[in-house]
């Protein structure tokens, strides 16, 4: 939380400005309504943050790479518009800016780093996604101004920007505002627009359309409206703008709007930008802020966590679903969400397994239709997968470990993109995880068929069978744990391979007459090997004990920064360090197949060589605590992943899937909720931390909507749906009635 | 030999020109003197070859590399000149095309494509490194006109080549001549020219300086002489001509030369190119070549291998030869020989392992002087290899994989950077190697000192000590075999880092006080494991019997090509297949350490897995099975070895260790001599192949000269020396006056 403060529970505002900071609050105060993001950057930019610098950005190990740094990044994304980079491969681009609004007063620009500011706050509603600054400055030419600007992309109007600035003065200044569109703008580095043109249709209005070099064109249109000004355009090469000029007088106040709305050629709703835009001009911004707000209060409604005790984990909590609920393209399979969460250009804007294993549980269980257009984007981009299979000279379907919307392998980095094959194991996973949540076999037996049966070939053709049919292996893996790049039968990858086989070969069995592939499959997810030590520790993989040892002592002298920051790739490779839970990952999704001797032996000895280097680390290393009855270990856990993005890691964008991690953390770590996949029915075995006093939350279990809270001493849950539920604390079992509630006793 | 035929045992012609096997011909043509290397392409060019086509190579993994394809590739390297490509790193430059003469009959502008030739041939003789080119070439307008191209790189003046050509016609003719300095070119598709400038200094000269994008200038000129002809030049931006149009009477003939020159601004020598022209104006074309011509019989006398009863391995050695004296940059130890020989862009001009352990034996017992400049540039690259350990964050010296002429590090592929450590070994085995062969102990003590103290920092910090000092590991390595990336105590890297720290112990004992150093070299010398499986077979590495079956049959269809290129890269990483030797490397450099039996079985285990994709290992595979008495295996190696190059391998530049290894093939293979690391005196053990009857060459054996003539009955050996020698056949051991002979049966 350092960088920010928080009232009440629901507002987020930065503590104070700095240009080093800017760029982190950018990225945590991104905007969104799915179909549109937004950076939370300021209106007036900074004067000397270049956003159109060129440069070749090269493939890197992303978790050492040291990013360019600037005092701001600009990002506008629509989710599906990709472009091909020359040397990264495909990837989001980040679209023309058009929030800015700049402000001369008396010949001197508005600029936090040079302007006298006697109040400057920048905050975000969590609750409705407004974004809003207030500004004192005082002036040079003596005046002292109030702005306040407000802006939100609309939930109504999911193509629209909708922004509110005022100013006022305590003596007569001359103003001069500047508002367009910036097309002026890379994505790492490069430039994806082929051609630009401007238009000034109406007085007040600035068209920009593109053409990017895919084909794809983008249209975008800002409107500038209130305050009875006259504005005129400059046109320069890459950036439109209207300016207006006028007098303030002492005491009055100028309310100004700035309405803008995008599309694309990709679009699955068809809008023209101006007639939207032209079709609200009477709408004023306060009807287009209380219907955007209701959207959000559904949404709270549907999946806000009310956390009582500890003020931070409340805010840091609702901070991780904002960004869940804004980063959903609702209603549009044909992409997931980005490991960045559409906030900015590191990851590529490119979809990993992170959809799977940390944002499928939210959605599925706070809104299952959500849920699956995740999985149906999985199912829509098979072909990409089957295409993937090809290029490695395999049979079947290769799941992307860095996946566009056509589902293409992207990840320049080939070890990541050869070995980390558990990916499309985890794709499988996904698909059984929502066909267990809609309570739909359809779903596996009709829908996702054809994935089931392509990865199936895929998997019987990569896994070894030179030690003969009972002994197959998966050799050449890379597990999560991305420290281990080459190892034989990876206990993660074995698992959930296995697993997903287990279930593949049932739907398969009376439908498939490859006798063959059957035969492989009956055997690989029997005997897919889970290599164990002395008898009682399940090891990472066949060689893990072979590495050396990591010499933290001598090697990680910095632990505010990386391991992977302070030594070589290739010692990383040859030691005894894992950058996140391997082992544990995988005893985290299947707690049914291991005693919990097993579990506390593999976490006592995988922690202390854990480097928590990946943010996919802490949360799941919170929630195994839990389990294990080390509350202070999996407190200690949730305040590292609740601070990941709050203490300045948002800079390149939102770590969505420790967000997803986040919700997880409380429900299936505090709340105890046994995942779908293990259990069919709701079943709760809380672990609520001492600093708790009470934890309320809806979810929805197979299509039934409940609402829980747990205190230290009950569970109260209550049935909101229409039909009867059966619902399980610890070991006590009782049906719930519609509408009903039922009070379980825990201590 | 399919793209060549030899009537005598020097000349090579093309067999038949096409433009699919051009490329080869220029690169096996490639004519040089050490600073200069000009690839053997045609003086007219082919006029749709272009050469400057844009685009961004990529890193990759060269042994299933497609190249852009073309019909021609210029090419014109001076040692040592580099500049920074944006993804490759450091790679030589590929310099201005000046060897350019283009002709026009009647208007029909020549073009081996196009024009109707009732003659064609290139050569080149061996013996002088002459390229030659005879034509007669039925023109629309009805003339029979005859062409002789003929040109030189000059053996005594370094920097020039000189060229020749005669136009003769069957009825009189309008001829019109260009010639001049072609600038647009590019280095594996980048330019690296940053300033170009012509100038017409005199009617027949054109000048280019131009300034590289590393900021070394780089000047070239052409002077055009003969035939009472008239010249005017045409200026384009990155090319300029010499034109000149004249009539050809029937019966005449004319007779022009081009004399070209080039100097950098990183030369040695500095020349004034224009002066050196002017200097030697009125010396004819055949005195100069006459000149030449004496210094390249002097080399052949110190090396040239004759081979009677093979003619075609005659051509095949003398080839191999050829390019092995034309591509070391005699006196010049800032530069050793690039992988491709300096023929061709493919590799960067970078300097590998080829060094050490596939060209220094040649050179050192033929001349070695220049083997010296090769460590040499080791040694005086020292501070480059601090650089990598820096960057590494690693103690001590690493040599690069690919290396600059600075050392530095450039192989852009991290996995072949990181974890292919043995070349740090490799090095010092050829600081060792060469101060056997001067018999110089001061060459370690003295001038490699710090190289050995830096070199055993590195690898006492490389080294795993995480099990004790007794069981030091190398961990995370990659062998010289390729196709295993990330293994455990490779057999080769261990074999060899215990080896030289064996002798960098002895060098360091008396003068370091570093207890911990020299305590951890003395255990890692002796203890870095080498294991057996099954008590007799040496494992390639700790896991290498984990690795799946190759399965040949099933993913090599087309033997003709690579398995490289038919399998993925994570396959070939996770089965058991071999790029090329690699337990037997380590037994090809050490065979005193292993009983034949167990080289045998290691021959037998590993043969069968060997894909030999690296042009590296057939010649290691043919001593090998020429010391185990396979003696078919080892003449089907060789020839294998032969035809890399003279069968379409050379259109990327030449194979250049294979060429070593070809001399080593014969020298070490079938002649047996047994290596200086193993042997004090001059011993040989022949295997002459039944195919031949007779070899016979010159040695220098620690400064001492022989000539030796093996036959199956025989082996005559002459002390060429002033001082006796004592020289070992088989088991028979004798001392040879100077000027002696003396005959040891064999058989």
């Amino acid at each position: 939380m350092s960088l920010f403060k928080s009232d009440d529970n629901w507002i987020l505002t930065e503590k104070k400005f700095s240009a080093q900071s800017n760029p982190a609050i950018e990225g945590a105060f991104t905007q969104g309504s799915g179909y549109l993001h937004i950076r939370g950057s300021l209106e007036e930019h900074l004067i000397d943050a270049l956003q159109n610098e060129d440069y070749l950005r090269m493939p890197a190990n992303v978790t050492s790479e040291k990013f360019r740094t600037s005092k701001a990044k600009l990002g506008t994304y629509v989710p599906g518009v990709f472009c091909k980079h020359p040397t990264l491969n495909n990837q989001l681009v980040n679209l023309p800016y058009f929030a800015g609004i700049e402000i001369t007063v008396d010949g001197e620009k508005l600029d936090l780093e040079k302007s006298v500011l006697q109040k400057n706050e920048r905050s975000l509603n969590l609750r409705n996604g407004l974004l809003k600054r207030v500004i004192t400055w005082n002036t040079k030419s003596g005046a002292e101004v109030n702005i306040l600007f407000e802006r939100f992309v609309s939930l109504t109007q999911k193509h629209c920007l909708f922004q509110r600035v005022e100013i006022s003065g305590n003596r007569d200044t001359e103003i001069e505002l500047k508002a367009g569109i910036d097309a002026d703008v890379r994505t790492n580095g490069y430039d994806h627009f082929r051609e630009i043109h401007f238009e000034n249709t109406e007085e007040n209005i600035i068209q920009n359309k593109l053409t990017l070099d895919s084909g794809v064109d983008v249209t975008i249109v800002s409107q500038l409206l209130g305050g009875d000004l006259e504005w005129n355009p400059i046109f320069e090469k890459r950036r439109a703008r209207l300016v207006s000029k006028f007098q303030l007088d002492n005491g009055s106040k100028k309310v100004i709007e700035k309405r803008s709305c995008i599309c694309t050629g990709i679009d699955l709703e068809k809008i023209d930008p101006l007639n939207e835009l032209i079709s609200f001009r009477h709408v004023s911004f306060g009807k287009l802020f209380d219907e955007h707000c209701k959207v959000w209060d559904e949404r709270w409604q549907k999946s806000d966590i009310e956390i009582d005790g500890d003020a931070e984990s409340q805010i840091a909590m609702r901070f991780s679903i904002y960004h869940l609920l804004r980063s959903h393209a609702d209603g549009d399979p044909r992409v997931a969400i980005d490991a960045k969460g559409y906030a900015g250009d590191a990851y590529w804007g490119r979809f990993f397994w992170d959809t799977e294993m940390y944002l499928l549980p939210f959605y599925s269980l706070t809104a299952p239709d959500k849920a699956k257009t995740l999985t149906d984007y999985r199912i829509q981009s098979l072909n990409g997968a089957k295409s993937n299979a090809e290029r490695y000279l395999t049979e079947g379907a290769k799941y992307a470990w860095e996946a566009d919307p056509d589902g293409i392998e992207c990840c320049p980095n080939w070890h990541y993109a050869d070995h980390e094959i558990h990916i499309t194991a985890d794709v499988m996973y996904g698909l059984i995880y929502i066909s267990k949540v809609l309570n739909d076999k359809n779903y596996l037996a009709k829908d996702g068929f054809e994935v089931i049966l392509e990865t199936s070939k895929y998997w019987i053709h990569r896994i070894d069978w030179s030690k003969g049919l009972e002994n197959p292996q998966l050799l050449g893996v890379m597990g999560p744990d991305e420290y281990k790049p080459f190892t034989n039968n990876n206990f993660y990858t074995n698992m959930i391979v296995r697993y997903i086989l287990q279930i593949s070969f049932e739907v398969l069995k009376d439908r498939v007459d490859d006798k063959e592939l059957m035969e492989k499959l009956g055997y690989a997810k029997d005997y897919l090997p889970l290599r164990k030590i002395e008898n009682e520790i399940y090891m990472q993989c066949d060689d893990f004990e072979i590495f050396g040892d990591a010499q933290f002592d001598d090697y990680w002298s910095d632990k505010t920064r990386t391991f992977a920051s302070q030594v070589s790739q290739e010692r990383l490779y040859r030691t005894k360090c894992l950058k996140q839970a391997d082992v544990l990952m995988g005893m985290f999704l299947f707690p049914d197949q291991f005693e919990n001797s097993e579990i506390e032996i593999a976490y006592d000895y995988y922690l202390p060589i854990t480097t928590h280097d990946s943010s996919l680390s802490s949360g799941i290393h919170s929630i195994i605590a839990s389990r294990l009855n080390r509350s202070d270990d999996a407190w200690n856990f949730w305040k590292q992943s609740a601070s990941i993005d709050l203490n300045g890691g948002s800079a390149e964008g939102i770590h969505i899937a420790n967000a997803g991690a986040a919700w997880m953390v409380f429900i299936l770590g505090f709340a105890g909720l046994q995942s779908p996949i293990v259990s069919e029915i709701l079943c709760l075995k809380p672990k609520i931390p001492s600093k708790i006093t009470k934890l309320c939350f809806p979810l929805i279990w197979k299509s039934q909507k409940v609402f829980i809270e747990i205190t230290e001493e009950q569970v109260v849950v209550t049935n909101k749906d229409s039909a009867e539920i059966e619902v399980q604390v610890n070991s006590e079992r009782r049906k719930i009635k519609a509408g009903s509630i039922e009070v379980f006793k825990i201590n």
